[in-house]
């Protein structure tokens, strides 16, 4: 399996996210409770996972496993920057309005790029920093707020704590996706061996945010497994299952790809979404959309295309093209 | 005398024309015949010029003169050029509104690469290539119509009229630049003698079309020759100025540079106007222009920085860096 496979399959699935988020709705709300729908990704993310890891048990040779708790205990640590993420992000939208918070958004592109560079200690070419830029550039120009659109001025005029999280934010998001990438690939274990105790740790937190919630608003609701199903449609458990697909394609780039080929599905995926709402939601096509697709493609092209197809260069050069592609499919 | 230089000194220059052009109104229109400021902005070039060949002819050696009839009649050919633009220009704006024009008038960036590539027969890179396109999606997106502007809805709601006689005039605009390009370089002639040749031919067509001026209006506000220092302040002795040193410089550049070279200038200059124009008129900064500006200045980097700056290669390489320098400062 090839990571842009992978990653295009990711690019779809994240992109259908979003529609079957908005399809799920009736009359602008959710007549489900939301916060079970990550935990049931979890369980299902888990569930598939231990399947596949109990068929590789089966064949010989049986997969690597490291069961020590040494390495067990690093596994929640994602879970437990996402869980102080959404708190930082819930404090940011009390200073700035969620368009703000969207445009600020894009800074996890760059921020995923230094971190990928600081902690993971991948070095990119000065061609491939400036992609990265522009793929941040690229989406936020997609998002810029159109003529005769409601909100206004809004952008510059928060207070300096709103552009603080915002930023926090961003280096949260980064450093949970290195993070991870860092576990997958610390060793050889099986990818399902590692998916098991990652989503372990990912359900006992989300029932853990239920259990929460439940507390917050003083079981006025009942208990969360009374809500779990409560009011599910078919869209509904479709939201379900393609969260807890594209959470397993993530797993996989983690390990065979990196963050950086992550964040260009995902980023790809929002302007895939845009494209479609012209088409299913009657989204007015804007100038700023179309010239964020061309600046996202570009940037895609200068990370990912070989040096050598990119500037012209001496022949004896142009001889070892593979070295490029060889760095991110095997490490 | 380098490229750079001249190139930083024509943004300055031709942003400036911008702010003085402004500054030269009074209660938003302008006092004197603003047809008379081109005229007289050729004339001075042609002062310039012929002093400078004069002064270079009492030199030893005498500056290279090609004085056939073959290579003069070659010399007005930028103006037609220009008089035939400027019709289609009219005609353009009868179509779509000033906003989609000004829109529209970045193609001429991409046109002129690809005429460039045609007729002057210049290899650009993949990656220059891109840096092209970038530059103009860059400037489009800093002239992208923010919220809560006036006129909306405009760019895509012209007739196709519109979008062809728009397209028309990028390729003249850019015909017009790699023609003089061509002109420049074709022979080893003195930069001042072919100044000369041009300025004469540019201060022909300009009275030419002062006197059509005077006859469309039925000479009603007198010969042009009078009108040609009424209502002249300061300031706009300072646009003539101004005018003709950016036309020097241009000139400068089409023969020890390129075209390329005075597309960056000029989009660059587009940028610096606007940016003085929020400190100077009040101008409300959006998020939009810094986005451009960061886009412009990737596509600056990605064009001109050397190759091997850009990307990782073995070292073997990295010891030729100067090639892609020479060949913008002596072809």
């Amino acid at each position: 399996m090839q990571w842009y496979f992978v990653a295009s399959l990711l690019t779809i699935l994240t992109s259908s996210q979003g529609i079957l988020t908005t399809l799920s709705q009736s009359n602008g709300g959710y007549k489900y409770d939301y916060a079970t729908v990550p935990f049931l990704a979890e369980v299902f993310k888990l569930l598939v996972s231990s399947v596949l890891l109990w068929r590789e048990c089966k064949r010989s040779p049986p997969p690597r496993m490291t069961t020590e708790w040494k390495s067990i205990r690093l596994f929640p640590i994602p879970s437990i920057i996402y869980l102080i993420h959404n708190n930082v992000q819930f404090a940011t939208l009390t200073y700035v309005d969620t368009s703000t918070y969207q445009i600020m958004g894009n800074l996890k592109i760059v921020t995923t790029g230094i971190l990928f560079r600081l902690f993971l200690r991948r070095k990119l070419s000065n061609l491939q920093w400036m992609a990265i830029v522009l793929l941040a550039i690229g989406t936020t120009t997609s998002q810029v707020r159109g003529c005769g659109e409601a909100s206004c001025d809004s952008l510059f005029s928060a207070p300096i704590q709103g552009y603080m999280l915002g930023i926090l934010s961003a280096c949260l998001s980064a450093l949970a996706g290195v993070y991870t990438e860092f576990l997958m690939k610390k060793n050889d274990d099986s990818l399902y061996w590692q998916n098991v105790q990652l989503y372990t740790f990912g359900a006992i937190f989300n029932m853990a945010r239920l259990i929460l919630d439940d507390y917050r608003s003083g079981f006025e609701k009942g208990p969360w497994w009374h809500r779990l199903f409560n009011g599910y449609s078919v869209t509904t458990w479709m939201v379900v299952l393609n969260l807890g697909s594209t959470g397993l394609l993530v797993s996989w780039l983690m390990k065979y790809a990196d963050n950086i080929v992550k964040v260009y599905s995902t980023s790809m995926a929002m302007l895939l979404t845009m494209v479609l709402s012209v088409f299913l939601f009657n989204f007015k096509p804007t100038l700023q959309l179309f010239l964020g697709i061309v600046i996202c493609m570009m940037s895609l092209h200068m990370y990912f295309a070989p040096p050598t197809m990119l500037v012209d260069l001496p022949l004896t050069v142009k001889s070892a093209p593979e070295s490029h592609i060889d760095r991110r499919t095997n490490s």
